[in-house]
């Protein structure tokens, strides 16, 4: 099961002990971003579903139907990313109370359809239910990749190299220039803005990781860095560092924090649906994997810090060097800090 | 796309005609009990979804966790029986306000993975939400079947015989028999009761009837008699007519009824989620297939009626041979025919 929203990655650790025994074909089961069933020879069919819901993800004033549509697709498609697959076909289950209009359900469709196309996908079917209550739209997405080139979470060890895929904090910076309900700033930072209102699942990227070798575990970077690093050390068995320093911050991004007082790293690591492509590979292996990837893609990998033995847990090294533990709820934790340093 | 809940057919038209052109490798797109990808040179990859949703699909008052789960398992095992395939993995996406407690998630996943695993399918992984609105649950299945043996809504041809299986009626009245509130009433009638309350799909009859070769079209009958034939008429460009008199209702079934002061046969028409399979076959076909499916299976097929030309339209046939035109809407209808009649 992918994600690992409040509850959610607890509630997936007993849902894995509820369920029996798979058979051997089921080659990953729930806890990593897609399931991967082996339905020929060489190849793993993935498998991810992700919801959104209104009140919770979106509301309809704030996202039109075309670009949620795109989002929710983008978030599947960044499960598959994270496996190394290719995206293929969609189902889109649309739960619609009577007030949302034929047009928004229209909206929704088309953007779903257009981002998944966008990236070699179709949504080939679906169900429309109705309800009393708010909207969720639910799209499954099938993908495919090469049963030797599958990248899981649990693959990291230790003394790997930690990368991370083109830059991040902007879609978080984004949502708050938006917030902030002025106009003229937010559209100062177009880049931000439209990160967070457009995100663009790193198919290609993902893709490119996978062929060029070398990286030993991949997860999207979807729910924040801190929580999404722990799953992956969770998943590898290992503990890991990051230095704050490292991360790739466009200057655009820290400009338009510093305008609006705030942090980026926090937001990084605490939240900030960056959606880029947290991953790991063998010191030896980094730098021709970092190249060979912006060759094809035109993408840069950054190192962000390393694996360590699982007994040193998870910790981030501020500019100065000091040490302080990485936590799931990294934000709040991580601002505490801040402000104690600062 | 699946199902026929007002206002969905009309809906799926109109999305089949907001996307693109799809590649040759989708075989069925919108429209069908599932979508079918030709993933390898001779089997299709079938995919299908549905929903139930909490205030309009069911309460937890009615339904324990488990039970909704192999409902929810079922009514998607039912969408690729009605393929003729082999259902295989599933995703299960839950919606949850904080107010549903863990031990009914719990209960809700197990009872899935059950119904799924009764019928040779796996639950492989999912999604985990939460809302401030009421519990919605998803699942997304895939299956296989066979390139040639495929049963598409779309192949009935004029002069076929229609055929179901199983009997009908059986969960509308369990439905109304627990309604009463009368449990000594309800306990006459388990199997009503239970038809209602654990529908079972026709997953082996489905398979072999498409192993036994010789069906032309086939459809899940989840949204009463009428709707789903109306379907399968409009799928495959031809009419339809229906012998009142025919329809396979178990004698418990009508007995209840009496009680109840009910007829069965609108609540067939017009409803009663009876996941039966409605298939038309050839004249010359017709029994062989029967025999073969009854032997396999132990499932009778009954004819209950013949495809005729589009022009003609769909039609009922009263025990006198009295016609009256058949509508998606056929409860009200046929309740209104009936009293006029009677």
């Amino acid at each position: 099961m992918s994600g690992g929203r409040a509850g959610e990655f607890e509630l997936i650790e007993r849902f894995r002990r509820l369920l029996p025994r798979p058979p051997r074909e089921i080659v990953i089961g729930p806890g990593d971003d897609c399931a991967a069933v082996a339905v020929e020879p060489d190849r793993l069919l993935l498998l991810t579903c992700d919801a959104l819901v209104e009140g919770r993800h979106f509301t309809r004033g704030t996202l039109d139907a075309e670009a949620l549509g795109r989002r929710l697709a983008a978030v599947n498609l960044s499960d598959i990313a994270a496996m190394g697959g290719e995206p293929r076909h969609a189902v889109l289950s649309l739960v619609l109370p009577p007030d949302a209009a034929e047009a928004w359900a229209e909206g929704l469709v088309r953007g779903a359809a257009a981002e998944l196309g966008d990236f070699g996908a179709w949504l080939v079917g679906g169900n429309l239910a109705s309800t009393a209550g708010g909207i969720v739209v639910d799209l499954t997405l099938c993908g495919a990749v090469e049963r030797k080139r599958v990248l899981r979470r649990s693959g990291a060890r230790v003394g790997d190299v930690l990368l991370v895929t083109g830059q991040l904090g902007a879609s978080a910076i984004g949502q708050r220039l938006l917030a902030t309900g002025n106009r003229t700033l937010a559209e100062r930072y177009p880049d931000a803005v439209s990160a967070h209102l457009r995100p663009r699942p790193r198919v290609r990227e993902g893709r490119a990781i996978a062929l060029a070798g070398g990286a030993t575990a991949m997860i999207d970077v979807s729910d924040g860095l801190a929580s999404d690093l722990l799953h992956l050390c969770h998943e590898s068995g290992v503990g890991a560092e990051i230095e704050i320093a490292a991360l790739p911050i466009a200057s655009a991004t820290r400009e338009a924090a510093r305008e609006l007082g705030l942090s980026v790293e926090p937001l990084v690591l605490g939240g900030g649906e960056d959606y880029e492509l947290l991953l790991t590979a063998p010191e030896a292996a980094a730098d021709a994997l970092g190249r060979r990837v912006r060759e094809t893609t035109g993408t840069p990998l950054t190192r962000v810090g390393r694996i360590t033995e699982a007994a040193a847990g998870a910790s981030w090294l501020d500019a100065a060097g000091r040490r302080s533990p990485l936590t799931a709820s990294g934000w709040d934790h991580f601002r505490a800090e801040g402000q104690r340093g600062s």
